[in-house]
């Protein structure tokens, strides 16, 4: 009989890892809880209304449906039986020989659950349509408050975690208040709305070199951002975030402070490591299983800590396809091929190899590699059109509001 | 003092009324329930996939950013007092000197309001992306049944109403089922998909010469949709739906049958005509009230007997324009411009002047009417590349599941 894989996750790693094994003498399931490959790294821009969901997402069966040994299947697991070998979902179950979880991350409030009520998190389409929903929303509001107090929270934008998608969200609000909504109101200045970056460390971007962080901070300042770098948030609330020293009235809080890892080490049955991840050696094989594959951001490779992005899943993916098809000694290793964020029209940092770059160039360098890695041909030109066109115009391509429910106080545990 | 002249809808009528006062000397206020104006034609192209929300959408506010006379106001209309001038909302009120009511029509359900729990409507971008959500789901759902006789009701899709959105969303759910899907599932043939069309009538859009009825149901026929014309829907279930000869079981009830006013004439304390309309005279003045006006699908005027379509709309807000600025004893007289639709790849139907279409002639115009209409010049390049790559491609852009809950059983009153 041909050996069974199951893939759990249709992001950079299943994805990668199915299609890796296109001639291979496999018969692939990939399970995923929504139809659609999502490319995370602009979901932000989503978030802002630059962007079509249907721009960077697409259903993950029609990108493999010429690869005939791949059955796709729209589906939320519940739980895994590694001893009988079958995972188990909403539709039912499926029997594996080998499985590999690329499952990724959520957001993670550290302790702080009720936080989730008062701030939007930012993971998948969902996410970034209630939050484009909510930042929208708090414009017209906004505009609809009799007095100027009460306008004031309403215009005021608090983004928590100063990583990537922080300092990317952090930019795209304040160039959406300043420059996409300035001449739509009559009763506000969007350009007066008020955007709060906050950070524990005592930079942004601490994975980036020292000189880039301080790139970014100074592109950040020069659109208006407010940056509260070193500061931890005590309490967040409705219509406010308290820091130490202060507090900041507000109806807008993003959190992109943290994540942690899909419960697949609950799932498995194993103990999970850091931030819950699934813990695996240097073969990507699940520490304590047999026949168990973890990539991406649900894995923590022992005795390497790697960065949670696209390519670190991308790579592990195709290895894993590489070691189920004929496996070596070979352990896996991840290639750096370099790491990029965007702050907002014309600013970029980024490290290429040895490489350091920002401003213009990074910017440039950004947004060519964010277009060949769209995985449809189609949604590059339609994102490189709404692009140039977004920087012409100044204006966003999809500001509308829609009835999808806000949600905060959602309990998002997949 | 300026007059105020408020314009309730931000739709063909609304819109056209307020741009045709640019250079007026008044103050105008448009109060519309959603942020956007909705070009509600290609609304079947967001519910069966082809395009994305933003694509035939764009804010009120940023259509009329440039006119200083304009105050847009997302709010939605809870009642009128017509003694006092002003329009109450959720939030506030707003006085006027001078009120367009331009609120359009939406679903009715005929004295059948149960059955709203088991059909969606096509009226706003809610209503589209939540019929686009049940019909993917619908296959993916199909998919993942054991045997091949739980998936039939699946793979059945109904649509009751034989007009133009009843022709089109049937023509696009076979095209979707039949060629974009065709390749992407492994236990299902969506190509083996059903799609009934249910008309009361003997034949497809009665508004149209009967030669062009019979070839717009040809065309359907050539795609394999089953048309029941003649038949009248007797009752509809949980997974059926009866008429007096047949029982269809089905999953996919699309309900395109019949439109009513949005409640204006409540509002308005006018006993509403036909369809809840609210009854004007030949000068599209509210019957029994001073200084109140009716544009589009919400408004019957008295001795006409006009269609429900965006030029009637378009007509009445420039000519009511025309009237705040300089009365006239010039009545108003819609000048009909043309009919037409579509029934997917190649084919439609239209009446121009005394000139009948079909076939791709009729396509191809209607294809480039529709583009010029779009009120964004940005959507409209985006709209003719999706057309372009779906054509070449056979595959609709915006596939896409998102958790907007199913709108059944909502009572949608404005």
């Amino acid at each position: 009989m041909v050996r069974r894989v199951v893939v759990l996750g249709g992001g950079f790693g299943g994805l990668k890892c199915a299609q890796a094994l296109a001639r291979a003498d496999v018969e692939v399931t990939v399970i995923d809880k929504a139809n659609h490959h999502l490319f995370q790294p602009l979901l932000y821009q989503v978030a802002t209304a630059g962007l079509s969901p249907a721009n960077i997402a697409w259903p993950i069966r029609n990108i493999l449906r010429h690869q005939d040994n791949v059955t796709v299947l729209m589906a939320e697991v519940t739980g895994i039986d590694t001893a009988g070998k079958l995972v188990r979902h909403s539709e039912g179950e499926t029997p594996y020989d080998t499985l590999v979880v690329a499952t990724g991350s959520r957001n993670a409030y550290f302790g702080h659950a009720d936080w989730t009520e008062h701030t939007l998190g930012l993971k998948d389409i969902d996410d970034a349509l209630a939050m484009r929903n909510s930042v929208l929303r708090a414009f017209e509001e906004a505009e609809a408050q009799p007095d100027a107090q009460a306008r004031l929270p309403y215009l005021t934008f608090v983004v928590i975690g100063g990583g990537p998608t922080g300092v990317e969200m952090a930019g795209a609000l304040a160039e959406l208040a300043k420059r996409a909504m300035a001449s739509d109101f009559r009763h506000i200045d969007p350009t007066h709305a008020r955007v709060v970056l906050i950070e524990a460390g005592d930079r942004l971007l601490s994975t980036f070199p020292e000189d880039l962080s301080a790139k970014a901070a100074a592109s950040l300042r020069g659109l208006g951002v407010e940056l509260r770098l070193g500061k931890r948030v005590q309490k967040i609330g409705d219509g406010y975030v308290c820091l130490a020293d202060d507090q900041i009235f507000t109806k807008n809080v993003v959190w992109a402070a943290g994540m942690e890892a899909t419960p697949a080490a609950i799932w498995l049955g194993v103990t999970p490591g850091h931030g819950g991840r699934v813990v695996v050696d240097d073969h990507l094989r699940v520490v304590g299983l047999e026949d168990v594959y973890a990539v991406g951001d649900v894995a923590e490779v022992q005795g390497q800590e790697l960065p949670g992005v696209a390519q670190v899943a991308m790579q592990g993916g195709r290895y894993v396809a590489g070691q189920i098809v004929t496996p070596t000694d070979e352990p896996f290793v991840y290639r750096d091929l370099g790491t990029m964020a965007t702050i907002g029209r014309k600013a970029a940092v980024a490290v290429i190899g040895r490489a350091k770059l920002s401003g213009f160039v990074a910017w440039t360098s950004w947004l060519s590699l964010h277009l060949v890695m769209l995985a449809v041909f189609r949604n590059r030109v339609i994102v490189f059109f709404q692009w140039i066109a977004a920087y012409l115009t100044y204006q966003p391509a999809a500001r509308l509001i829609t009835s999808v429910n806000s949600r905060r106080g959602v309990d998002r545990t997949r």
